[in-house]
């Protein structure tokens, strides 16, 4: 990097909605869309003119081959009144949405916009598994998918690299499991909010009631070892270090800084954007790390002038459990090889220290990717604005939270840091 | 638009390469993206070194569909040596490009960076061409592909619209033709470099050769109302009204203003950039206009303070003949009903007052989608720069040029100015 990356006009976030997450029969993304752009107007503490959005950026990463429709920045644009301002649809396999915030970012930042949408969708529950794997084996390295990979099998092979190199094991992944589940038992829009206790229990009632043989899990790790609860999709992964398949849409309302005082007495501010690209899993050094995340992180603390211990809370790109815990370490949390001991310390936990993925995460909030990047930043700004009710961070003073998201198999990585003054 | 639109900080062009564009069957889109990119590199005239580009911009229309890999920001940073630093798809049918180049522009301005790669690369040619249909459909509005609709359907009913309303002919869309031929023939890189009187002798000299009946063809309208030679695709949409399929790819290199003349003593500056979007036909007042071209207009010409007569040159969107006349009068060159009159007294022609598409436009320079924008800009820089060679436009004191893209059924439009001083 030249120079110390930095923005000539500063930029708030002034409202932000999402609609539930989870796999729809009766609404398509256009509803979910719709929910989402009303809960975001509706949480402008002074009110927003839709009138007064002069642009849409707008994250997707494949209508195209899973709603058989492409093109859609128009078509939002339209769905919700903002024709003929200008709509542009930004993808980065999962990360498509940090990028159509980040796109955002920089078109209020030049000067030539003052207020700006930015958004995600993805619609994917629709399509028959098979076809929504292959959809996103598509957002794999070409070289990774050309092979026969696909996400778990990455992500497997990343976790048998990082157990190899750090001693790390299966358990340990299952505390990162444990952790999202809970948090996402308090969060009332995830796709599965309930803790693993709670399936556990409702898995035992259910035998009892039909009379099944009742299972003797004793505990979480119990459950989660038991390979007809659990079973494996690509070794370590098992199906409870996957994120689910999803639907959802999210938005967020950006402002230039001087007028943001126009749109809320408490806006967010935008300290640091930082995104970064990487080599695909043949062609890395090491598959213990994700060099786009690093390099992310380096141009968003840049920016920010902070660093990593600043960060108070983070959501991090956990589509695997073994994501998180490298991502912890990527982003400077801990250091490399100790991001699996930092969460069995519990030190991740919404109580602890710094806390990760207080929505669920992923894994439990649900992943529609285009929708992540965006969703992520919804739960920073309910954790600073302290409207994360239950799952309220309890840090006094909560001021600075970030979020990550990875697209691919590490191909795209963006960090953004935001700031309550 | 609330207030004029500017930007915090001036960007300039300091390099531009492109692919030929063709149908290529040894050639894929990263070979081609590596052809431009080199050229790009070249072009410089102080020279760039690949280490100083900050960040990637990609316009790409639908990889997903037709190439069946998607996430390609990271797979063309690779390519050309950038990992890690970022990459971001920008797609907006096929005005994707003109989209990276717009992001491009507000990430300089932002100040974030200071020398951004744009770019465009689409690769079509190898699929059959009813899925290169299936694929382009998914850019009309979803209602518009729903009942049936592709490309030439949508452009002969605004062609009919425009009859009806102004009085014009398909005799005029002839004359739109023949200009575009008469100017590829003077461009190595387009992939039709031949008139249409060229086109007519060798289809005579061949009929000569094999012994078969000799047309007996005129002058180029005769030709083109043979329907043999000029077959009905969607009246009044003939074959030689409709672009071709082509694989392709552009590069333009971005720098802050206050460092351009690091790179070369005569670069083009940024002066304005406009954006719109547009609703489907089904939905549109009047089908002889396109409001998302009109909008992206008005914000290029606001922010750079020019008028339409101010615009020496232009590249129009002509994706069909009638396009091209349409926009010649939603961008101001022509009042509203007098764009066919216009070309049909020769005022757009090389040698006229208000050359377009002298590189031959969509129609014969080749269409691959995801690289039109940038390829367009890149004719306004060879001719500001006087190194259009043949083509070269021969008004004195050559300054202000300008492209317009088109993506889907005109769901987005896009207005770019550059100027040299």
């Amino acid at each position: 990097m030249q120079r110390k990356r930095k923005l000539g006009r500063g930029v708030a976030v002034v409202g932000a909605g999402m609609s539930k997450f989870g796999m729809y029969k009766d609404k398509d993304s256009k509803d979910l869309f719709v929910e989402a752009f009303s809960e975001m107007l509706s949480s402008v503490d002074k009110g927003a003119d839709p009138n007064d959005i002069d642009a849409l950026y707008l994250g997707n990463f494949t209508n195209d081959f899973w709603v058989h429709s492409a093109h859609w920045g128009p078509v939002i644009s339209d769905l919700v009144g903002l024709i003929p301002k200008p709509a542009t649809r930004t993808e980065g396999a999962c990360a498509a949405s940090a990028l159509a915030f980040r796109e955002g970012v920089f078109a209020i930042a030049s000067g030539f916009y003052d207020v700006v949408l930015v958004s995600g969708v993805e619609e994917m529950s629709k399509r028959p598994t098979e076809e929504v794997a292959e959809g996103l084996a598509m957002a794999t390295s070409s070289y990774e998918a050309e092979v026969g990979f696909t996400f778990p099998g990455v992500f497997g092979a990343v976790a048998t690299a990082y157990f190899e190199k750090y001693g790390a094991t299966r358990e340990h992944l299952m505390n990162v499991t444990i952790k999202s589940h809970n948090n996402a038992r308090l969060n009332p829009k995830a796709q599965f909010n309930l803790s693993i206790r709670d399936t556990m229990n409702s898995k035992i009632a259910r035998a009892e009631k039909k009379g099944e043989p009742v299972p003797t899990w004793r505990d979480e790790k119990e459950f989660l070892r038991d390979p007809k609860a659990n079973p494996v999709v690509a070794w370590p992964m098992h199906l409870y270090d996957c994120c689910p398949i999803s639907d959802g849409a999210a938005c967020m309302l950006l402002v230039a800084e001087e007028i943001a005082k126009n749109f809320t007495d408490n806006p967010l501010y935008v300290v640091g954007i930082g995104q970064g690209s990487g080599r695909a899993l043949h062609a890395a050094d090491d598959n213990t790390y994700f060099e786009a995340t690093r390099y992310a992180a380096k141009e968003a603390y840049e920016m920010s002038g902070l660093k990593p211990e600043d960060i108070q809370f983070a959501e991090v790109h956990d589509c695997f459990s073994i994501a998180e815990i490298i991502h912890l370490e990527d982003l400077g949390f801990f250091k490399p090889g100790e991001g699996y001991k930092a969460v069995e310390e519990g030190l991740t936990r919404l109580d602890g220290p710094k806390p990760i993925n207080t929505s669920g995460g992923l894994k439990c909030k649900g992943h529609p990717v285009g929708a992540t990047g965006v969703s992520q930043l919804f739960e920073v700004w309910k954790q600073l604005r302290g409207e994360a009710g239950e799952r309220q961070v309890p840090i006094k003073n909560l001021r600075i939270g970030a979020a990550h998201n990875l697209g691919g198999t590490g191909g795209t990585c963006s960090l953004t840091i935001l700031e309550r003054r």
